[in-house]
Formats: structure tokens, C-alpha cells, sequence
């Protein structure tokens, strides 16, 4: 174990730094970092929006003529290559940092680019503290550079007798305001809010992000699956409210039922053999817009093809401790299982009370 | 507030030790007892077994001679009558007790019986100290003295997608090991484990305690609600391994479909507007001998058919992580809801984690 518990107390307090940029880093990750003397914190920085400055550059600001000599502890490979600002490395570097202790290694840049930068400037570079929770913190980023697909957080919520909505859809609301106002928290983070065109034209959602009045955030991309076109232009979520993609059927049906409102971007996408749009080119063209978190608010449709696709990374599910009974609609619709060997097995990872709901995130055991 | 701290922390002990008695004590209540001097504990009691000493008793003979001048923390309050046993006010007034502390009165006496011949001694009577948690160790007896049924707890076990069972039946086992576990300790503090035929013919259970060796318990009664004699006398609730009440419609189909095997208890119940055995009749019968709590095996209807008419106290639920999808069979039959407003609101009140899969309590919010 080469760290100390200074080196873990920094990398700590770096990560909690990275997470004041939950909201507002997209598409580039959340990295925190400080500077330090010994047990002694001389800098701090955080990255807080896209095009600004990096967390080293603001720790490195904030630190001064402290940091010559000091180490700097970063939660994510700082970068070695231009980009839309100079390589972090090279800042560390002129202002004489000994040792950099690095969180998780950057796949996104060349193997080691930053690495390799800061070693050959005589600098002591020491990877892989606390690692998993600075990956933990960017599932998206690491998702989106190493699978090519972001990380697909879908969110349910539900009765206890684990039903949606009333036999005759009302639903509205199964659970209390505090669930609510949690969820807009998981928005804020997502860089895209996706939806069907069944719950849009069920519910007429807004799929924007409402939070207490100063809090930032980057609105996320609304993204809506309406392979027919069938969603009308008095919804909400097509009001140019926030930035939107409709993604229809590639061969449009001509004429189209429904025009696509004037600054509404769509595409058009393959159909799968279930007749639905093909869940892997939709996540596909996500991640090559720079989509980290993909935030789905599912109906039992698209979450249940998500999951049975083995797409869904992540179920955010919501409990009202309520019946609405056996003729409620259904959580996830699924192929018929034969046998007990074969039900789809998950695995709780968290779970708090929110209000007098629950709420459960739960990824794939296997 | 007329109690210290002192006070508290000696009930705190003999709750605690009324507690042992939970797996044991039926019909009786589970009752403890602490002899103390100031902070000096001198004697330690609780009530094991129904037809043995009293918790007064044992805690009495803990602390000899050193019971004069003390106070003794009770957490019901002593008999003050000839039941199998002699009152345990004579015994605390004969010993020289100075002052007794209780937590709960005993609403299955006639008022005050045991305060008045307390204080007709001489000796200071203080009731009201932690009387919550002291009813709460008892749910059963206070609801089979003062609502003259037993406190019904309904378990139901179900995946996270509300579902007791694939579309053709199977069920073995959604939840793991340490849930099954668990609910064995729920039957071992219960007086008496309700069925429906449903569950029997379906499951053959074998509804007995099964608790690691060396645990002590009164093996609960077996009821079974079989309005028309369908059970074969080949299943395992037949065998005569515990004691069982078989309860079947009033009217008996003549000849009876199934002889009720020798040894098995059965009393018939009248037939409700439903079509069902009359809980309301079954609950007062049950009552009547002597059980408090009720444990009950629920499938779909009989665990609507209680919540819908208000009879199930608690709701204890295992949910397992896993999907068994939207052809499962459902939690629970309830009439189909025409409003959200109309739903079944409950309340958790307690919730853990057992293995992977997760024990929720709740009760009705009204």
C-alpha cells in the first residue's frame, strides 16, 4: 500500500470537490483537485463547466507560489494534449508540483498521454488512488470512451404491489414530493432525458430539469423515441424549452402524420425486428454527441426492452407504499418466464428512504 | 417528566428481558422485571412459559433478601388476582417492595386490580414509564384484550416487480436463505399460522417453526381455512406434527369431499357475502383460545380479502432484487380503482436489509 492516510484524506476531499461539478461538466467528466504541503491543503479546484478552466488550473490559481514543491492530488489523468484549453500537465509542470497522485487513469486520451508527460518532466506520478470511487463519480464519461454507449440510468416508479399507474392510466402522483424533487436531481446530472412517445403522449411530460431557484445545472437533451412520428406540436416537450432530438423511423412515412416543429433537431433511425427502434444505434449516435448519463423515464415498453436488451445499466426505482392493485398497470413488461432459474436478477447497490417513499437503485447481477 | 434517567434504564433491562420470552410465553404476554436499588440491579426476571412463574416472580427470588426497600420495574403490571399462579402484588407486597414502576397496564384485568392492591399496601405505584414500546413487545395480547381479535400480520414475499409467482405457478424460492430464516422466527413468536387452501394445495407447506437447534419455542397452531374439505389428508399440514385447526364452511358438504384426518381439530364458520369463510367470525374464534398473534401464509385473495376489509394489522414483506415480469402472478387481488385517490395507503415502519433481498413493515396510514 504505497499511499499514506494524508495521501487518502486529499484524494477524499478532491473528490468532493469533483462532485460540486455534478450539473454542469458535460459532456467532460467531473475531476477535483488539491494541492497540498504535507497534511497541509494549499489549493483547490474543481472543473465547473465545459470550455472553462480545468480543476487543476483553478487549484493550481488558488494555491500560488505554494504549490512549487507541493503535490497535487487529481482525481482523473490530467490531460497531456490540447484541447479546447492547454494540457493540464504542462501547467502542473511550470509551476514546479513534485509528485501528482492520480484517482483514475484518463481512457480517453492516449494510454498514459498525461502520464508520460508529467514523468518525463522529472515529476513523481503515482496512479490509481481510490480509483473506483473517481470512476464511480463519471459513469458516463468512462461509459460513453470505453463502450461507446452512455450509462443508462432508468427510472421507474411504482406501488409496493409493484404497479405504475390505475387500469385506466392515471398516475399521477404514485409517489410524494420529496421523490419528485429527488428525481429532478438525477435529471440535472444526465446529459440526456429520454422518453417514449407512449409516456409522452400518456403523461405530456416536460422532461426538463426544475430546481431550486440558484442551483446550475446544463439542461440536459430532451431525447424522444417516436418512431411514427405521433407526437403533436402542442406537447410540451416540444416547446424549444430545452434542447431536443426526435429520433422516427428512417423510412418516414410520407407524408409524415405530424411535422416536426421548426428548431426541433431529428434524425431518423434503423427499426429493429420487434418493430421498435434499434436501442443500440439510438445509444450508439447518444454517445457520439457526447452523452454521459442517459437519464430514461420509461414506460414499462421501452424499460423492459432496456432491460431485456441487457442496455439498462442502472434501474432508479421509486416505491409509494401503496396498493393500487392487481388490475394496475405493470412495472416492465417481459417475455414469459417457464422457470425460476430464468427471472432477471438484480442486485440493490443502494437504498434510502425519500419522504415516505423508498427508493432503490439496483443494477444486473450478472 | 416524573421519571429519571435511572428509572428509564432499568425498564429499558426489563423490556429487554421480557423480550426472551417472545418465542414462549403464549397465550400469556411477554413480561420483564428488574429489582433495583438506586442504580443497583439486584434482581432480574422475565416470564417464560404460560402455567410458570411470573416475571415478578423470578426476578423476586433473584434478589432475596435485598427485594426489601427496593423498587421493581415491571413492564405490565402484576396480576393482582389468582390466575394459575398466586397475584404477584402478594408476592411484591410480602417481600417489602418500597415503590413499583410499570410500564404498561393490563387491560385483561379488571381496572387497577393489580395497582389498587399495590397501593392498598402501601407501596408508591407508578404506571406509564415506556408504556409504547412495552404494548408494542405485545401487539397480540393487548389486540385479543382490547379488540377481541389477534394482531394479524400478513407475510407475502414477492420480486421487485410485484409478482408471488411466475405465470405457471412456480415460486421456489424467490427470496434466499436468510429471508426463509427470518420468517421462521416470525412463526416462532406467533400463536397460531393462518392458510388458505390455496397455498396448501399449491405450496404443501409444512407451516411448522423450523429454528436452529437449541431454540426454544411454543409451536404455533395451525389453522387452515378450507371451506370445502379440499385439503388430502397426504399433505403435510395433516400430518399431525403440530397442533391444527381446520376451519371449513358451517354447512358441510355431506359426504365431506375429504375426511378430516383423525387428530386434526375442525369447527365450522359461517360463508360470507364473498363466498368466503367469515374472517371477522374466524378472527373472534381464534381469539377466543388464546392467540394473539397471527401469522398469516397469505396467497393473492386472502391477503386482499383482509387488507380490503381492514383486518390485516401489519404487512410483512420480502422483496427480492429480481423481475419475474408482467405475466407473474400479482402481490395481491384488490377491486380495480377507478382514482388515484382511492389507493391503499400504507406506512413503513420498519425496513432492513436480509441477504440480498429486503424486509420491508408496514401498516395501514389511516
Amino acid at each position: 500500500m504505497p499511499f499514506s492516510a494524508t495521501d487518502h484524506a486529499h484524494m477524499a476531499r478532491a473528490l468532493a470537490l469533483a462532485e460540486r461539478g455534478l450539473f454542469t461538466t458535460q459532456p467532460n467528466p467531473r475531476v477535483g483537485c488539491v494541492i497540498a504541503r504535507g497534511d497541509a491543503v494549499v489549493g483547490e479546484g474543481w472543473h465547473q463547466r465545459a470550455g472553462g478552466p480545468h480543476a487543476e488550473v483553478f487549484a493550481l490559481r488558488d494555491a500560488g507560489e505554494r504549490a512549487r514543491g507541493a503535490t497535487a492530488y487529481v482525481t482523473l489523468e490530467p490531460c497531456g494534449l490540447h484541447g479546447r484549453t492547454p494540457p493540464c500537465a504542462d501547467a502542473l509542470i511550470a509551476t514546479g508540483i513534485a509528485r501528482v497522485v492520480i484517482a483514475a487513469v484518463d481512457t480517453s486520451q492516449a494510454e498514459g498521454a498525461g502520464l508520460a508527460r508529467l514523468r518525463a518532466a522529472g515529476i513523481a506520478v503515482e496512479p490509481g488512488l481510490m480509483r473506483e470511487p473517481a470512476r464511480a463519480l463519471n459513469p458516463g464519461f468512462f461509459s460513453r470512451i470505453e463502450r461507446g454507449r452512455p450509462y443508462v440510468r432508468v427510472k421507474l416508479a411504482m406501488s409496493l404491489d409493484g404497479r405504475t399507474a390505475l387500469a385506466n392510466g392515471a398516475s399521477q402522483w404514485i409517489t410524494g414530493e420529496a421523490a419528485r424533487a429527488d428525481v429532478q436531481r438525477w435529471r440535472a446530472r444526465s446529459s440526456a432525458i429520454l422518453a417514449g412517445s407512449g409516456t409522452v403522449l400518456a403523461d405530456n411530460p416536460r422532461l426538463t430539469v426544475r430546481l431550486p431557484a440558484g442551483e446550475d445545472f446544463t439542461p440536459p437533451l430532451r431525447v424522444l423515441l417516436d418512431r411514427d412520428l405521433r407526437i403533436p406540436a402542442r406537447f410540451h416537450v416540444m416547446d424549444g424549452s430545452a434542447p431536443t432530438l426526435l429520433l422516427h423511423d428512417r423510412v418516414i412515412p410520407a407524408p409524415a402524420p405530424v411535422p416536426v416543429p421548426e428548431g426541433i433537431e431529428h434524425a431518423g433511425v434503423a427499426v429493429d425486428g420487434n418493430g421498435r427502434l434499434a436501442l443500440d444505434e439510438i445509444l450508439a449516435l447518444l454517445a457520439a454527441r457526447g452523452v454521459n448519463e442517459l437519464h430514461v423515464e420509461a414506460g414499462p415498453r421501452l424499460g423492459g426492452a432496456l432491460f431485456a436488451a441487457g442496455l439498462a445499466d442502472e434501474l432508479l426505482l421509486y416505491i409509494a407504499p401503496t396498493f393500487l392493485g392487481d388490475q394496475g398497470r405493470p412495472l416492465m413488461a417481459l417475455p414469459t418466464l417457464d422457470a425460476m432459474a430464468d427471472r432477471w436478477q438484480l442486485q440493490v447497490f443502494d437504498q434510502r428512504m425519500v419522504g415516505p417513499d423508498w427508493r432503490l437503485r439496483l443494477r444486473s447481477a450478472a
